[in-house]
């Protein structure tokens, strides 16, 4: 007669609990407190709200006023320098909004209208250019959903379990879908060399930030974009033109793009030298490590988000991604590793682009060590910490795409924690 | 030897025209008046910038001032039941960031607290449910992109050409990437029985915006969803809850969802009898027109994007949509409709869903008389202004999902104008 669902004991449970007098006043039951948020007029359902004039821009409500990037004061000397975070734990689908997307910066965010935007590739070309804003309007754009990850991101997890939540211990990361040119137009514009077989890409600010990329790459999916979720680049995103190198590490995503020169060498410039190398165990360091392997991270619950609801039906939610293609497949473990459950992917993995997973389930109430392991299309599975130290050592700070663990005690609270 | 491109042509001269001085600067040519954007340090190149605590949650830089929604003061008595407009004249890609994305409400956006959020299911169930926040968030979530377009879009054209702007003329729609629980699931929940052939839903707002929705619908693909584009739904869409109703129009997607009524029948309350109703030639109503027919509208150029540098390579771009699944062509003619291209879509279509086109062209630099014309994969072609008039008279205010002409002139100003 009725439709029915394994989620019925929940209710029985969860309401009769967490919203009782609500229920009660629903079903006219007797007795039961009636809830005033059900039974009286409410003020906002009795009087006027903001007309549409209100927010010619919109900002999110008051309410949500902790969902925002946050810094970590000593990580770093400076804010100029500095990196900020997404509030992942806090979010869900796939895309981040412009607005809570994490920043990185060298030398601060710069002002740099679109008036007074250039573009220049140079060097191994048939003809050097210099491309105006809206010169770069006028080539054919494409669209595409990508995720963008610092080489950092998770760094600190080296020396073991150090910040407390996936915003910080997983949250340089964002996806968004950009529009753009792809480089390899405006390289053909200027006629590149066939012996030129490295790009140097650097930004207009102080730092410059100047990144060697592989001819082959720069001619394969590189995009010199200019809007993110539809709208312009913001300010700290690299207003009004940046460089997106899909699945490869942040630092290559230049922003404020100012030069493209075409080279027979890489520069090996501090950025890729002194910086973003991967250092081993014995001391010496890979010179190059551009895409970002698979990885994952449970978002909810963790340290930022504790289970506040008691035993029963829980959603345990997070993001796996892969520099190297789709995401495949992330298992869930609630032991630690011992025990893996395959998680429901809520679309088909996208290349270089987040995926957002699901395991609906049944709390017991107990302790869990709640962990997550990606899977991408070339059969990459992404590594336990002790995996990635055994081939690394300790030395490193870039690159570390290990399995999280979150220790969710009884209580719901969970905690940053390394398992043997 | 070298890569070339049938772009090089307008290199040649519009490189030469807008920024000579810069093209000569990169290749050191002689004569040439150095372009100091070039040849010269920039402020922004040799101070700091902005750093990373500067913006815990951003908004776009204040040189984007003007990519903001915007009411039309004299289309309503007052801004608390009235309409705003998304910019989509000057965004690209498909994403609608919440904050420029287009609002309608009919007493106001309300403050109302995850807290204090109630939603009841009621009526024809086994036993009737109050769920609160909570509540929503330990059931299973699906992640959607959906378009969402007031029954009114266009809704002036039915009069001729009348607002300059496709944020005016197309500008009542968004499209976000929403989570949220099935309402399936919720019905399923409190077991709803097999004569409901109906759910009414409504609002916690004084409006209450109450509308009947088939059986069917309710349990095939609606959602009530809590986020939009990964954060939770902005105030002026509905914090914390709304409903989204894929392919059908906008006033059904009720926002602060506060009850659903399982019935046999419909309501027909004021805003699906008064309100919402398409009227004829003869001044007869058709009930119900929950579909949002197959649309399309060029976004640039058009009259608030005009063509800024004259004859040449031009991008012709715009978006496309159907409620009845996903768009699988655009056509774009330059002469009024007496021929036409296809152009090529960014994506493959996806269903209910916004579509992004680009027809990569050369301009002749003579007057253009725009128009797009949309198919979907149910084979429904988008009508002309005229073919939808004889159909439906000139009586309606909904669902006029004409091709639109925007009248490109010489100097590559644009005009909404109608051609017969």
């Amino acid at each position: 007669m009725t439709a029915r669902t394994s989620r019925r004991a929940f209710l029985k449970s969860s309401i009769a609990a967490g919203a009782a007098g609500a229920a009660a006043a629903a079903s006219g039951a007797a007795g039961a407190t009636p809830d005033p948020l059900i039974t009286q007029v409410q003020p906002w359902a009795s009087g006027l709200g903001d007309g549409v004039d209100a927010t010619p821009y919109g900002l999110p409500i008051e309410h949500e006023g902790d969902v925002i990037r946050r810094n970590v004061e000593w990580l770093t000397a400076d804010t100029i320098s500095s990196i900020n975070f997404t509030p992942i734990h806090a979010l869900d689908g796939t895309i981040t909004p412009q607005g809570c997307a994490f920043e990185r910066h060298h030398s601060g965010a710069i002002d740099l209208r679109k008036e007074d935007y250039r573009l220049m590739i140079n060097g191994l070309v048939d003809r050097p250019l210099v491309f105006s804003y809206a010169d770069l309007e006028r080539f054919p754009r494409e669209n595409h959903v990508y995720f963008c990850e610092c080489a950092a991101n998770t760094g600190m997890e080296w020396a073991g379990a150090q910040l407390n939540g996936a915003q910080f211990t997983h949250g340089m990361i964002h996806n968004m879908e950009y529009t753009g040119v792809p480089l390899r137009t405006l390289l053909e514009e200027a006629g590149f060399d066939p012996t030129g077989k490295w790009v140097f890409v650097e930004g207009a600010d102080a730092s410059s930030n100047g990144r060697s990329i592989p001819m082959e790459k720069a001619l394969d999916d590189v995009l010199v974009a200019f809007k993110a979720n539809g709208e312009a680049l913001r300010k700290e995103h690299g207003y009004p033109v940046r460089l997106v190198v899909p699945g490869w590490e942040g630092n290559l995503w230049v922003k404020w793009l100012r030069r493209i020169e075409v080279m027979n060498a890489p520069v090996e410039s501090r950025e890729e030298t002194s910086k973003y190398t991967d250092t081993f165990a014995d001391g010496s360091s890979r010179k190059w490590t551009w895409e970002m392997d698979a990885k994952s991270v449970v978002t909810s619950p963790s340290p930022q988000a504790p289970i506040t609801h008691g035993k029963g039906p829980l959603v345990i939610t997070g993001l796996a991604w892969s520099g190297r293609g789709a995401i495949t497949r992330v298992d869930v473990s609630k032991d630690g590793g011992k025990t893996w459950e395959t998680a429901r992917l809520a679309k088909p993995g996208e290349r270089m682009a987040l995926t957002r997973f699901y395991l609906d389930t049944t709390w017991s109430g107990q302790e869990m060590f709640l962990q997550s392991r990606a899977m991408d299309e070339t059969g990459y599975v992404q590594p336990t910490k002790a995996q990635l130290r055994a081939v690394r050592g300790l030395n490193s700070i870039y690159h570390n795409n290990c399995i999280q663990t979150w220790w969710v005690r009884a209580n719901g609270e969970a905690e940053n924690v390394e398992v043997s």
